[in-house]
C-alpha cells in the first residue's frame, strides 16, 4: 500500500475529547481531527499538494498508508471544495461539528415548523450551528450559555429569539417566560442539573437530543455530579431522549457538508472561529474551550 | 343517550395513582380503574348482567350514558370472555397492566433474542409481566425488587434468570456480576439512583422504556430527589430512553389483551393478584402497594 506524509495546517480542540481523556494510556497520542497538507506521496488518491482532513492527533506530521487512511477510527478525507472559504472550516461548519449539528438535530428531535427549541452550550462550535438550522426550519429557538457577549452574538448576529445565562439566577423562571408554550426540542450540550430543568418544562412527546454532557466531563464514574431526577417527567410527556455520536451518519457524511456548504452560501448558516496561534498553544487553547473561552468553533493554527 | 348504572366488583390500586394525586382537587373522586356489574340498564349496548372495565375512580356505583362511556377519560369497555379466568384479570394481566408490559416494552424496548434485558419493579403488576414477555422473546432477564421471598418467586415460578434486591449493597457489583456483557434493555418503574446505576452499564444502542418513576412519586416538583447524571452513558453508548403512557397505544388494545390471553393459556405467562377485601380498605390497599406491600397485581375485591 502506498503511503503519504502530511502536515499539520490546523488542529481541532472539542468538547468531547475531555470525555475520551480518561480512557486514553499515559504516552499515546491525544485524539483529535486535524487539516493537514500532503507534503510527500507515493499515492494516486493523496497526492502532494492536496490538504486531508483526519483523525491524526495532537501531531504535527504523520504518515498514513492508503488502507490506514479508510479506517474508521482514521478517516482520512480529502478536502471537499470550499470555494473561497477558509481551510479551516473542514473542523468546523463543514465538518464533524457541522455534521453533529445537521444529523444530530434534524434525525434525531425531528422539528417541525413552530415549535420552540432549546440548545444547551449555544455558543459552541455546534450549539450555534443547531440554533441557525432550528430557525432555518422555522423554530422558535431559545439558547443557554454562560457569557451575556455570547448571548449578544447569538440574538443579534445568529438570529435565536432567546438567550439565557444560565450562571444568573431564576434558570427555571427565565426559561418557563421564554418558553410559554413549553419546550417541544432540545439540543443538550451540557447534561446536568440544567438538563433537568429543561426536561421538567417539555411537553407531550418531547424530544431530547443528547449530544455531549460537559456538565460531567470533570469527573470519575465515582464522582459524577447530581441532578434532580426526571423519570417522572420522561413518562408523564412521553419523552424520547436519544443520544448519539456522529460517526453514526458516516454514510450520509457528504449530505450533511453539502447542505451547511449551502446554507452558508446562501447566507443562513453564519459561523465564527476562535483561532489560537502555535502547535505548542493546543492545550491552552483546549483548556480555554472547555471553561467557555471560545464562542464558535475553537481551532489551533500551526 | 341511553345510561346504564353499574356496581364496582374490583377495584385497583396502581403506582401510577401517586402520580396524578398532587394534581387532583380535594373533593373529586380519585381517580383508578374497576370492574362493574351492571346493575340496571336503559342501553342496549350496556345491558344488565354483563361487566365492564372503566376509569370510573373510586366509587361503588356509577351512571354512565353511552356518549360518555366513550371518553377517552372513562373508557368503558364491556369485558371481554375470559373463559374460566377470574374477572379481576381485567384489572391485571388482561386489562391496563397487561397491556402497558405488552406495549411498553415491545414497542419501546424491541428486543431481540438473546439480549439481556433488566426490569425494576419486577415483582410488580406490570414488571412480574415485562420479565415474562421478555423470556417468551429469548432474552435474558435480571428483575430488580425489594424483597427476597418476591425473588424466588420471580426466579422459581416466573423464570426470570436473576433477581437483585436492591435494598442489599453493592447494587453496582451485584447487577455487573449477573449482565456480565452489559444491559441492552432497561424497562423501567422506579427511576431514581438504581437507574443511574442501571444506565451506566448499558450496551451501544441500548433502549431504556420509562414506565414509572416511583422513587420520585412521593416528592413535590421543588423536592424531588437527585441522581446521578447519566447523559454522558446516553451520548458515549448512544441510548434512547422513551417515557409513555400505555393509552398510546388504545387502538391497539385488544391486541395486547389477546396476545396475552393466549400465552397463559399456554403456561407461557403467570399472574399473581394481592387481593384486598373491602371497599373501605382501598387506602391501606394502595399503600401497601406503594410501600412494595404486594407480589403481582394488588386489586380491591369490594
Amino acid at each position: 500500500m502506498e503511503s503519504f506524509l502530511s502536515e499539520a495546517v490546523y488542529l481541532s480542540v472539542d468538547p468531547y475529547m475531555r470525555a475520551y481523556e480518561p480512557r486514553l494510556k499515559l504516552g499515546t497520542v491525544f485524539i483529535g481531527s486535524q487539516i493537514a497538507k500532503i507534503i510527500d506521496s507515493k499515492s494516486k488518491q493523496y497526492p502532494v499538494g492536496k490538504y486531508v482532513v483526519g483523525q491524526f492527533g495532537w501531531r504535527s506530521h504523520t504518515i498514513t498508508s492508503e488502507e490506514e487512511a479508510k479506517d474508521p477510527e482514521l478517516s482520512v478525507r480529502v478536502l471537499p471544495d470550499f470555494g473561497s472559504l477558509p481551510l479551516s472550516l473542514g473542523l468546523g461548519v463543514l465538518g464533524m461539528p457541522g455534521n453533529t449539528a445537521y444529523f444530530g438535530f434534524l434525525e434525531i428531535c425531528k422539528p417541525k415548523e413552530g415549535e420552540t427549541v432549546v440548545v444547551s452550550g449555544a455558543a459552541g462550535a455546534v450549539g450555534s450551528l443547531v440554533g441557525q438550522i432550528a430557525k432555518i426550519k422555522g423554530c422558535k429557538v431559545i439558547g443557554i450559555a454562560g457569557d451575556d457577549e455570547k448571548g449578544k452574538w447569538l440574538i443579534n448576529e445568529l438570529g435565536f429569539d432567546h438567550f439565557i445565562n444560565y450562571k444568573k439566577p431564576h434558570f427555571a423562571k427565565t426559561l418557563a417566560a421564554c418558553a410559554p408554550n413549553g419546550v417541544d426540542c432540545y439540543f443538550d450540550n451540557v447534561g446536568g442539573e440544567m438538563s433537568s430543568t429543561v426536561l421538567s418544562q417539555m411537553n407531550q412527546y418531547g424530544r431530547v437530543s443528547v449530544c455531549g454532557a460537559i456538565s460531567g466531563y470533570n469527573s470519575s464514574l465515582s464522582t459524577l455530579p447530581k441532578a434532580t431526577i426526571t423519570q417522572g417527567f420522561i413518562v408523564m410527556k412521553q419523552l424520547k431522549i436519544e443520544g448519539f455520536v456522529v460517526l453514526r451518519w458516516a454514510d450520509r457524511w457528504m449530505e450533511g457538508i453539502h447542505q451547511n456548504l449551502k446554507w452558508i452560501s446562501e447566507g443562513k448558516l453564519k459561523y465564527k472561529e476562535t483561532v489560537t496561534e502555535g502547535f505548542d498553544n493546543m492545550f491552552k487553547a483546549f483548556v480555554d474551550m472547555l471553561q467557555g473561552g471560545n464562542t464558535g468553533k475553537a481551532v489551533v493554527k500551526v
